[in-house]
């Protein structure tokens, strides 16, 4: 797979191209990254990249022709082409599996004050990490990354994937490591002492009262199975009785 | 303000907190960031922060003393703890501002396997920037701090501030620079040759038109001035005249 990042900002990728994680699937050549510097494409002596916008209001407008350019040169036929941008729906985790079987892709960086709208037309889909504003694209071409790469790296292994939030709908249940006990909370014995099928049963458990807890919603179109439905049923009687 | 984030990648940083628009607000004296590396509060001699989870499964998780004592040793009697975590609505332009009004926060940064179920407890509020997984909690760290950042800068002016999505509930209008003419598309006439008032009304019927075509959803639960609503009138006229 080959990523290529168009940004004005491209300091802000060493930390974390040089991040031990992101690093290690690098070097497994499992994706080739490039970050283009969109700078390089203006024709202009300054190396303007923007200019104030038609009709007046506040900031300055990234160049449709500049980042054009940068495109035409980085791109190939197979390149799947994202523009970050408020105009989209938040990112799921859905969108990032589809992406990671893509083999290009290019992500233009929206700058942190606008872009020309004419932009637009020459990216293949608008992507947005969330519904909040930052200072420019940066942050969420490497969100995109970073997601894409996990998904890549055979390092994180396919069980580890599959206990993780959201790939099975729930939120994982709670864990615990050494010391035994802290600050006077110990691990619940279960987990200490159980054997293989109680422990799935109390992690399972575990895993549905952290959704009810925290995301709610994500139990509401989801298909439960037999044992799920009986586990919901202990935890209400739990609540009712004040635990 | 002051910002502390614990983590394990501190090496993630560099190139985010020295990038321009960043940088720029830290040499205002807006802000303090110290990034504290987790690893130096382990008691171990081959500096271990993690350990296997009790009850079986796979990955390392991270342990609650050291966390703890990272924690303990960098925050204050009115710190604000968050811990990254998907154990959270996913994060709102509403709660980057409510963040802004802080005077010290401390962010906690989950590991990509995952932390004792132990550390909640030493936290405030967990934050999610979106649903789906990465390798860590450094780059949802880093959402935060930008996020807040710009709110802080006084260098981004109000104007622009407003005028960008979401603050108002719509999406940004789009946005022309020169040139004015780009492979056939043009600027459209009123932005370069019209007066204040047609500007402001043709800017307000193309936000409404962005947010109709990619967020729908943000027009759902809004109350419309009675020119928004007049605007969409005219909207909806011209697509079921095929324009």
């Amino acid at each position: 797979m080959k990523i290529t990042v168009l940004t004005l900002f491209k300091e802000m990728y060493d930390g974390f191209l040089n991040s031990s994680i992101i690093k290690r699937i690098i070097d497994k050549q499992l994706v080739e990254i490039n970050i283009v510097d969109i700078r390089d494409y203006s024709n202009d002596k300054h190396r303007h990249v923007d200019d104030t916008p038609y009709g007046g209001g506040a900031g300055m407008l990234m160049k449709v022709d500049v980042v054009h350019r940068a495109l035409l040169d980085n791109k190939s036929d197979s390149s799947h082409i994202l523009l970050t941008s408020p105009k989209a729906k938040p990112l799921v985790q859905k969108d990032l599996e589809r992406l990671s079987k893509l083999d290009d892709i290019v992500i233009v960086c929206g700058h942190y004050e606008g872009i020309d709208y004419r932009i637009e037309k020459y990216c293949d889909e608008k992507v947005s990490i969330g519904d909040y504003v930052l200072t420019g694209g940066e942050l969420a071409s490497m969100v995109l990354i970073d997601g894409i790469l996990r998904l890549l790296d055979e390092g994180i292994s396919s069980a580890s994937l599959l206990e993780e939030s959201y790939n099975n709908g729930l939120l994982e249940y709670a864990q615990y490591t050494r010391p035994y006990e802290y600050e006077g909370d110990i691990v619940p014995e279960v987990l200490a002492n159980g054997n293989h099928k109680e422990i799935k049963r109390f992690n399972l458990k575990s895993s549905l009262k952290e959704t009810l807890t925290y995301r709610p919603d994500l139990l509401e179109n989801r298909e439960l199975s037999e044992i799920e439905k009986e586990l919901l049923l202990e935890l209400q009687k739990e609540k009712e009785n004040g635990n």
